[in-house]
């Protein structure tokens, strides 16, 4: 494939055919490796640029992989031979700010962290809080509908975009949604476009719905409990009393005994973290702080910042813990809250079934685990594999989701129909075919 | 056309050939009244029925009308000659609540208000709050994606609705979403449903998400002032001020002046409704009442319930005030809230170039606003018409939408594109025709 007539649209240093760059665009975070780098990245600084690549790709029939920072944990961004990267890396613009509407307009690549330092000192905030929040584009967020720590009372991703301005597979430019807080014109492109990683179009600009930054202190309780199905219970009986903490972490045993290992500071049992915030935040961090004693929990409760961070490291630091014992896969089902326990005990029944070395830790508040499977060498096993299909298996028996936050990517694609049905991933596949009929968009992902 | 192969299939009361409601499916409540009645009515009892329907639809082209309480405000189950009515009214069954997940499972024919008179007993809340509550559908909100007074702080429909069943132009029945709070497997076809209006499927099923009633006291607060610039300036001003009412109402002055004709209570200026909740309602409604009369408004305050009625009575009269002077035709822009006082102006300058009479009010807490024509006679003037164009072309034009929340329907279909865009719109009529690539469903409507 000639890139001559793309290097003819485009400024010189937009058509990168680096080897490196090329190299480093074959993954991404997840630990998955194309067999071959792709042809060209087109290191898009304006519209028109994501444009002109377009154009070229749909009339050679070229498949296209979009890409932001590279940070994804489900292989959606992986480029592989023949294919075209359009990176909308460098395209981090903070447009506008409007503090009445409550409202901004970014560029794709801009992080999410950079973003709200931003905002902050505006009195505004954007709440979608993955953990990658550091290093991951709101273009991601939004390609992946990334949730985080604080969506069960904040919401996802999708909840906090009003408008999107969309380049299709041909080249041609929509902006879908509105910039104001309601509207109901036509059908909802822009939650559409949310989650769908790069298959229906690439995002170029967006509109995000603000709110104001949460003011005063927040609370943080954190319990250890001699078994997991105590923990689970005690998170289930925080959601029954009607609060909505800010924050509610479940760490497994296993995970806790690793992180215990990799940070020499004695610990044992599982580990339960909770934030209050906003108004009230210390009454109810006194209720949970009950509530998590009442079962079994030895709890702290401080707004001390430098004890509230100790407490908090212990739910950060479970990654770089387990990365110390081996290499690491990272799963992502979502389970009502209520099967929350039960999930925990089919994770460890199935790892001890197949022999493999599986810690769990949850997102609590809104029943989204992440079982971490932890092995020696490069790839898993037949086992883990084994494995974690019995674990997407009784997360989707309990009434649950393959993917709560990361994305299908091209991890799960093998058991999309399991969770869709033929029917409805038949329609899913109609509705990619009339964005992108010639299937040049992030072939082979997703859907 | 033959009714024999569905009275086949059917329960004999559940095809519903009675001129009378035949007579009663012509209208909704957007005024607007179809040329003549339709076929028939399958009045479904539960899926099976929907499904029966929607097969032999298919099978011999008749189009399709789904229909709930027929309470929509743009006639988008309005239905016609050679139509056949899918009506879930009676589908009004609350299946499941669950307090842990915060979820329930609901029939589409369920009231909004009888539903959450239910959740109430457990403590719980949909937050979906039409003005037409009392009398509207749970499916209807659905595919209207409807608002209310309280979307500013609380969100729109869609961000409240995890799962749908929804039986597919051809008789299928799909699953989509999931029951967890974080989901991302697929495209959100949920989201696509959400606001179709009837144009992609029929909703037969809901999950819906759930979260505590707001506890505490209530706090209200009431301001006249002189004119509507004040008034809207005062808004803006409480949301700058980072302020997260559950209400804030704007009245305009020509709606106060009917109003006070209608209830006989002196009254004049422009009104603004501010209502508090949750922890620290007092205090912020203190600050709010600060806000408002430093814009030279009349200001009340007050806990008492009584009091607070009278208030919101205020607002709540304005549209039985407005049909005591003649017939009444509801608009429904949404602008960003920081062009609020740019809009009533908007509205004042197209109504006087037309000489009509047009009555302004909006949830200033969202932007979104209710210009109101009253005329005489059953049909609105071309003057009218002609007046409401330029109302459109200058909420677009202010970075706005056509609708907020009540739904294109019948009534905003030609103003479709001068908002989407040719290319947009062409991107919505594929995505349709995905779903009913015969254009049996709700056709002429929405897209």
């Amino acid at each position: 494939m000639s890139l001559e007539p793309l290097r003819a649209v485009l400024p010189p240093h937009v058509l990168v055919t680096d080897p490196v760059a090329l190299e480093a665009a074959r993954a991404d975070k997840s630990g998955h490796r194309s067999v071959a780098a792709p042809l060209a990245i087109v290191e898009a600084e304006e519209v028109a640029h994501v444009q002109a690549a377009m154009r070229w790709a749909s009339e050679h029939g070229v498949p296209v992989v979009p890409r932001g920072a590279g940070t994804g944990l489900a292989g959606g961004s992986v480029a592989g031979g023949g294919e075209l990267v359009v990176s909308v890396d460098s395209m981090r613009r903070l447009l506008d700010v409007s503090l009445i509407d409550q409202s901004c307009v970014v560029e794709p690549g801009i992080r999410n962290a950079e973003l709200n330092e931003l905002l902050a000192t505006h009195g505004l905030w954007w709440p979608p809080d993955p953990a990658s929040r550091a290093i991951s584009t709101v273009g991601g967020n939004i390609a992946t509908n990334a949730g985080g720590l604080l969506c069960a009372k904040y919401g996802v991703t999708r909840e906090w975009v009003l408008a999107l301005d969309v380049v299709l597979a041909d080249g041609s430019r929509i902006t879908t949604g509105h910039r104001t807080v309601k509207g109901v014109t036509g059908l909802d492109l822009t939650a559409l476009m949310i989650g769908s990683e790069g298959t229906l179009g690439i995002v170029v600009g967006a509109t995000l719905k603000l709110r104001p930054l949460v003011e005063g202190a927040v609370w943080t309780v954190g319990a250890f409990f001699d078994d997991e199905t105590s923990a689970a219970a005690a998170c289930t009986a925080v959601t029954a009393a009607r609060i909505r903490p800010a924050i509610m972490e479940l760490v497994g045993i296993d995970a806790v005994t690793m992180l215990a290992a990799y940070t020499g500071r004695p610990m044992e049992g599982a580990f339960v973290l909770v934030q209050t915030d906003d108004l009230g935040a210390e009454a109810t961090s006194e209720v949970v702080a009950g509530i998590l004693a009442a079962h079994g929990g030895r709890v702290e409760r401080t707004d001390d910042l430098s004890e509230s961070d100790a407490l908090v490291q212990v739910r950060r630091q479970v990654h770089f813990a387990l990365e110390s014992f081996g290499t690491v896969l990272v799963e992502d089902i979502a389970v009502p809250r209520s099967r929350l326990a039960e999930m925990f005990g089919a994770c460890h029944a199935a790892a001890a079934r197949h022999g493999v070395r599986l810690a769990v830790t949850a997102h609590a508040g809104d029943g989204n685990l992440h079982p971490t499977f932890v092995f020696d060498g490069e790839e898993p096993s037949e086992a883990i594999w084994a494995c974690a299909n019995e674990v997407f298996a009784a997360g989707l028996a309990l009434g649950g989701t393959l993917t709560g936050e990361h994305g299908v990517g091209l991890l799960k694609r093998r058991w999309l129909a399991d969770e869709l049905g033929e029917r409805q991933l038949e329609l899913q596949r109609a509705v990619k075919a009339t964005f992108d009929p010639q299937g040049i968009l992030n072939p082979g992902k997703a859907v």
